[in-house]
């Protein structure tokens, strides 16, 4: 059987393990090591108020070269002070000791219930029985899968190959994030690796591309979260001649980087809170592409049409009264409205049309929903998904 | 029985019928008659997308003096095209006709779904059953309550009374809105009516006031329809001194106004799409005033928060989260947060409390959460609802 975790790039050894932080008894810590040391490059929160493990990361992450990840699930240690940064740093300290290497060059995240200490007696415990079972197999690697969950139902993971000068690469990602997801990245933690060789400038880059055409596009609530972070490892073992500008070995790299994103997105909104279906809202016509990009995040947003689509509604007045109110420049004499390939609303005026068949394009697992606002040619995107009354009893009572 | 319906101030008169819009058969056209006209203002809209009827509105409110304002639920005419604004104009001069003043003297509103055409003739046959009715005491003020109803569950009314040199002055109105409520005013119609002796210019001012301070304030899934309309008639025929200067006689008036706007602002809220109860976010120690107004409507619009207080939990951080991501400049170190009285939150760290405490505080049917940022000394407030299943389910079946 093909490996297809994250433990498929040359150089990549995980594991999942359960160190007691959720009372469900689950997998709640991983780890991810790269032995021979890889370049890393990471994209974290804008959140103002953010967790101790992302000060600490964005510490780490300058270093030349990253042995390890360490993350736990269940408890995100953000809010908690001097003591949470400390129990963050132990983390690292701990994992560095049990695979020979220095704290610096140790990345750690968290998720789950914000403003609580760390059981940090339990994780130290769980460092080591994680380090003491670290494979590079397959089912090691979909346990990290799942020790990174909190309330997602499955665990996400996305794998690509790719060939360049001449030598296999392969790309693989872990993702958690199931609610609190906003553009400009949620309660999200994403750990991709890769055997490729390259700068880490480029590599940097290269994931910062990805995260903007792909996570940043998803929103579930609108919001983000304290945690976020996106991690990519290169431990460079493929033997490709290494990646040093902005070449079109470079440009095939990031493209498929992108789409690992892209899938993994996709994946979180099928997964989001209580959701049933997603969707896609381009918008189009726009005057600039961030008015375009704006425009869609309104309707991907709007909870009237969140709720239209899990209902398989064809409301589009909701859509043209979300991009209405969106504050961006339009035409309302102009304005069109597709759901699917069906033209629901074209200059300005409702269109007949088979509310049947729009019914049925609606309630796919996917799609598109297409706004021309008339007064531009600039277009951007955005993903949603629906919203239902399982994400309601989700978060009502998921207790502090 | 005192009137407490829109028919409390001198000079008004009332109506509400059913036309068959609604196939529930319920009452869905209300008429409002000023027989000695009315000094007039109002809001609409900010939506780039408005409905005919607002558009007809916008222009008749430029007239010296209103006669009467109809009002139909059921459908919106908004995308409706010259049809639909020819049919704005049918339900003026009908209205005209039928009470004996010219057609644009009368103001126009419609709601409900988007983007079908009128039953006109239906509406019009309405508007002269309407006529035949009219009446100034309180059952026919109640049924217009109820005539301008959608997903409302109860009419919405308030009336406050006061006196201005020696003449006793009536503050009347009736308000619909259960959803698609967002600051900036929502799929809302309300209409006002008073006595009171005011010029148009200050009855504008006081209007407007009046709205930025209520209606502005509140959010129930952060948009604003294409029809909201708030108007207020003012009779005259109370006898105090008209009001001409912004003296301490405009300050009471106003103040009052904003008292009846408030409370309609709270029921609107307590009766938005599925809510069981309501909650005020004041942020203090902003930077500026506008900044402390994106941070509260960030947390009141926030869904996890929503869900939050729909389960009675004390999820603190669900608020912190939504406030360091509102795009507003705070202090970490500074952060502090309470649930009514109950401290939870201070200085960037979680603070030990009763969460048996705190949960009561929250399942009442209102309360207040305080969030300092810590920057400033700025405060502004916003309204909110939690988010339940029945938002859901009202949402998803409520087909176009």
């Amino acid at each position: 059987m093909q490996n297809n975790t994250i433990t498929a790039p040359r150089g990549f050894l995980a594991a999942g393990v359960r160190c007691g932080i959720k009372k469900s008894g689950n997998l709640d810590l991983g780890l991810i090591v790269c032995p021979t040391g890889a370049k890393a490059a990471a994209v974290f929160t804008t959140n103002k108020v953010f967790g101790e493990a992302v000060t600490v990361s964005r510490e780490n992450i300058k270093s030349h070269s990253i042995s390890a990840v360490v993350v736990n699930s269940g408890n995100a240690n953000a809010c908690t002070g001097y003591r949470g940064l400390l129990n963050a740093l132990k983390m690292c300290s701990r994992t560095a000791e049990q695979i020979g290497t220095d704290p610096w060059k140790v990345l750690v995240a968290s998720t789950g219930i914000i403003g609580e200490q760390l059981p940090i007696g339990k994780i130290i415990t769980g460092i080591s029985k994680a380090a003491a079972k670290i494979s590079a197999s397959a089912l090691p690697g979909l346990d990290f899968a799942k020790a990174i969950m909190t309330t997602d139902t499955i665990p996400k993971q996305a794998v690509r190959r790719l060939e360049i000068s001449g030598k296999k690469i392969t790309i693989a990602a872990a993702v958690k994030g199931a609610g609190m997801i906003g553009p400009n990245m949620a309660t999200m933690l994403c750990f991709i690796t890769t055997d490729v060789a390259i700068t880490k400038p480029l590599l940097k880059r290269a994931l910062k591309d990805a995260v903007g055409d792909s996570f940043n596009k998803l929103t579930v609530d609108g919001h983000q979260s304290t945690n976020d972070t996106a991690i990519i490892l290169a431990s460079g073992l493929s033997g490709n001649r290494p990646i040093t500008s902005q070449c079109p070995r470079y440009k095939r790299f990031a493209k498929v980087l992108e789409e690992v994103c892209d899938d993994l997105a996709r994946q979180m909104a099928l997964d989001a809170e209580g959701a049933t279906r997603m969707f896609k809202v381009v918008v189009k016509g726009a005057a600039t592409k961030a008015e375009a990009a704006k425009a869609a995040r309104a309707v991907a947003d709007y909870p009237l049409v969140k709720c239209a689509v899990h209902g398989g509604d064809p409301n589009w007045g909701r859509i043209i009264c979300a991009v209405g109110s969106a504050g961006v420049r339009l035409n309302p004499d102009k304005l069109s409205c597709k759901l699917g390939d069906i033209t629901v609303f074209k200059n300005g005026r409702a269109r007949k049309f088979d509310t049947k068949k729009a019914s049925k394009v609606i309630s796919q697992a996917e799609h598109t929903i297409t706004v021309d606002l008339g007064v531009g040619n600039k277009s951007d995107f955005c993903y949603g998904c629906d919203l239902s009354k399982e994400y309601v009893t989700i978060n009502a009572e998921y207790h502090t």
